[in-house]
């Protein structure tokens, strides 16, 4: 039994105890949680200045970029708020144990599907450490054990901060939290679908494909936001540059920064000038298909082939002309990453067209692509987003960290009972009430 | 391209126009197919009785058993039972288009959360005939596209009855329906994650755990029901062999009949007496443990290493004796697939606990583990019953093969206002409405 294995068979012996804790207990832990990341975060920040010298001498090196390194320091002020997400979790409803059908199947023979925890989630990523402390609040929450393995270039603040985490005073079962430290780890940790329920990876591109097609075990998540937006005919132009200026400058270097914009025919010719003098107002490199070059001259460059699908997370757009609503619609099935898409109109049966036959996890109708988010969809704290089809689709919040399985409670019945020829027919009645409370809850 | 490549890629262009298909041309389009059926019934007895004969020669080489030749065999009965099942998936609701989730996230700017299908879903089945047309139906009712696999020993039959469906009087998009037939064409679809979403197995154990092993693409199912009873000391033994025997005869070659019945000692010396004379009246080969066999002597074999975790699918049962309910739990995790496993109590508390901790698709408390299909639990014909928890878990109707997107309808909205030092705050007020109808919709 290598380590990986060893820590995950532990974290499934835990996630039996913490799959049945009350939402009371689960809260006071979380409180603990946070209480102790304050505490503590003097031996927080001293790690995490042994991770930033360490990258210096990388970043001396040429092996990291400035902005990385950046973006891995902490200071009091982040670590505060760390602390407020952890407890800001504590505040979102409970996902387990919800009642999500009913049925009286006959007489005395009732049915009830109820939420439950997945089992062991393993998080896997490259980002700050203030992912480590957001997802295991949320894995705890929704009485998910969690394996972390985290990027190398943090990996003294990490260590600690699971250590905090793991030794605050809280009831929890010992190894509900793990952390694994080496690239081995993460081998073995994808080949082990007999331990581990799902895999949540967050960092690159680069980094989120290769997880996806190293393992078999589900991964929650995406590697590319390849998004679009469509100016329609019959769109309002001013709220279009509006719309497209917010959805690329906002915030190019996330997966929902619009990446491709198709311009109908007919508005081109207004359109472009408007939006090329709103976008070169921040520097924007836009490149045009040869009808927006016609238009626009050497202000947009050419759009090449390597343009159709990329995905720039810089402030660089694509420009494309298209004849008609169908055209976009194909083109963004075909080029797109099934991430977001928006068009531009006023006219509601081209936004209904468009939303519906577009096959993406969120499509919008005059709105930034920007909004694609957890926490504006008002799911409270993001898991990921989704551009699979399978469990969770698009931003996802704690309820795509629940599984549910079905109750039923009976008097002897036997199935024999409904075969034959004086066979009792089921009666498939609604019941209008929840599965019982659980009095009988450990801690 | 091969060919597993093109009709994969034709299915999902259908998907894009099946995804948008009112509920009325679904129910239609099912109608005429259940017609078609009927109409060409004597083409598809013609060739099942090809089939036949090509088996026989197998079974005369000894390769098939005089069983699985049964099983494949049709009559006009059993097409009246293929056609019947084709119209109650017409009866079914529509599970497309509903919304679940709609929330104001400001003025004049809405999310809605909205059931779609999920695309293109494989079948890869060894049964008989009629689960082709069952799964054909189930797929066009939830708007997915549907690339068969059949097995070999069928493959006349599931040709005929693949051409009946596909050349019906319907107004379906071409390329909605697709059969392959070789085994190099399960390979290809396996390694297809880009154009395939899911796959859904059907067939023995080892059928579906290859598939399960051989893809990255999600797969719908169970390879094993590994199911238990246990009898608890305050258990109601008269009621505790009835659902017992019942568990185990009423149709022993399924997944949720019973294989292991573990007993609390207190009770033991009275209960077994009384099963093993029930069990014995229908020659089930009993295995014991060695406190089972001091009670019961030679009526009962000795219980092997290798009957823990055993699926028997047959006349046998294993019998063993626990010290108490938290033994039965740990018992259960260990050795059981999580598919089906139940106990009876007199006792409410005993009953939430086991059905709590003990982590299967299905928990019951006094009722036969026959219950555990999606027919009986009222969620209309079964997809099948998953052992996984991500997506879908036990038995699975038509919502298995949904999905949903979320649809955000605004203003021109911006998400830099919500940012910065005079930022709006999102409001997060539920919407007590749904998105709006469809009109656009082309067929």
């Amino acid at each position: 039994m290598d380590e990986v294995e060893s820590k995950a068979s532990e974290a499934r012996i835990a996630y039996y105890v913490l799959a049945n804790l009350s939402t009371e207990s689960k809260n006071k832990a979380l409180d603990k949680i946070a209480e102790a990341i304050w505490a503590k975060r003097d031996s927080l920040l001293a790690s995490n200045r042994r991770d930033g010298e360490e990258s210096r001498r990388l970043l001396a090196r040429g092996d990291i970029s400035e902005a990385i390194l950046k973006r891995l320091q902490l200071d009091e002020g982040k670590v505060g708020g760390m602390v407020e997400m952890v407890k800001s979790v504590a505040r979102l409803e409970d996902p387990i144990g919800k009642t999500t059908y009913a049925v009286e199947l006959d007489d005395d023979l009732e049915l009830y599907r109820v939420t439950t925890p997945i089992g062991v989630i393993s998080f896997i990523f490259e980002s700050r450490p203030d992912a480590l402390s957001q997802i295991a609040s949320l894995c705890l929450k929704s009485g998910n054990s969690v394996l972390l393995k985290g990027g190398s270039e943090t990996k003294h603040s990490n260590k600690t901060l699971y250590e905090i985490i793991r030794d605050a005073d809280t009831s929890l079962p010992a190894g509900w939290i793990q952390l694994v430290e080496t690239r081995e780890d993460v081998r073995s940790l994808l080949s082990h679908d007999d331990l581990i329920d799902l895999v949540i990876p967050r960092g690159s591109n680069s980094f989120v494909k290769y997880i996806q097609s190293n393992t078999s075990i589900p991964v929650l998540g995406h590697s590319e936001g390849v998004c679009h937006i469509y100016v329609d005919d019959l769109a309002d132009l001013d709220m279009a540059v509006r719309v497209c200026f917010d959805s690329k400058v906002q915030y190019p270097s996330v997966c929902n920064a619009v990446d491709l914009i198709l311009i109908h025919k007919d508005v081109a010719g207004s359109f472009l000038p408007a939006l090329v003098e709103r976008m070169e107002t921040r520097n924007v490199e836009m490149r045009g298909d040869s009808l927006v070059c016609d238009v626009m001259g050497d202000r947009v460059k050419a759009l090449a082939d390597t343009d159709l699908g990329a995905e720039y997370l810089d402030y660089i757009v694509g420009l494309k002309v298209v004849d008609s609503l169908d055209e976009a619609v194909s083109y963004i099935n075909r080029y797109g990453s099934h991430h977001t898409d928006a068009i531009i109109t006023e006219n509601p049966e081209a936004a209904a067209m468009f939303m519906d036959y577009v096959d993406s996890a969120s499509v919008f109708w005059n709105a930034s692509t920007r909004f694609a988010d957890g926490y504006r969809y008002g799911l409270g704290s993001e898991v990921g987003i989704s551009t699979g089809k399978i469990h969770a689709r698009g931003p996802t919040g704690l309820e795509g960290l629940t599984s549910y399985k079905y109750y039923l409670k009976g008097s002897g019945n036997t199935v024999d009972e409904y075969i034959g020829d004086n066979k009792r027919e089921f009666k498939h009645q609604p019941l209008g009430k929840a599965w019982m409370n659980k009095k009988h809850r450990r801690i």
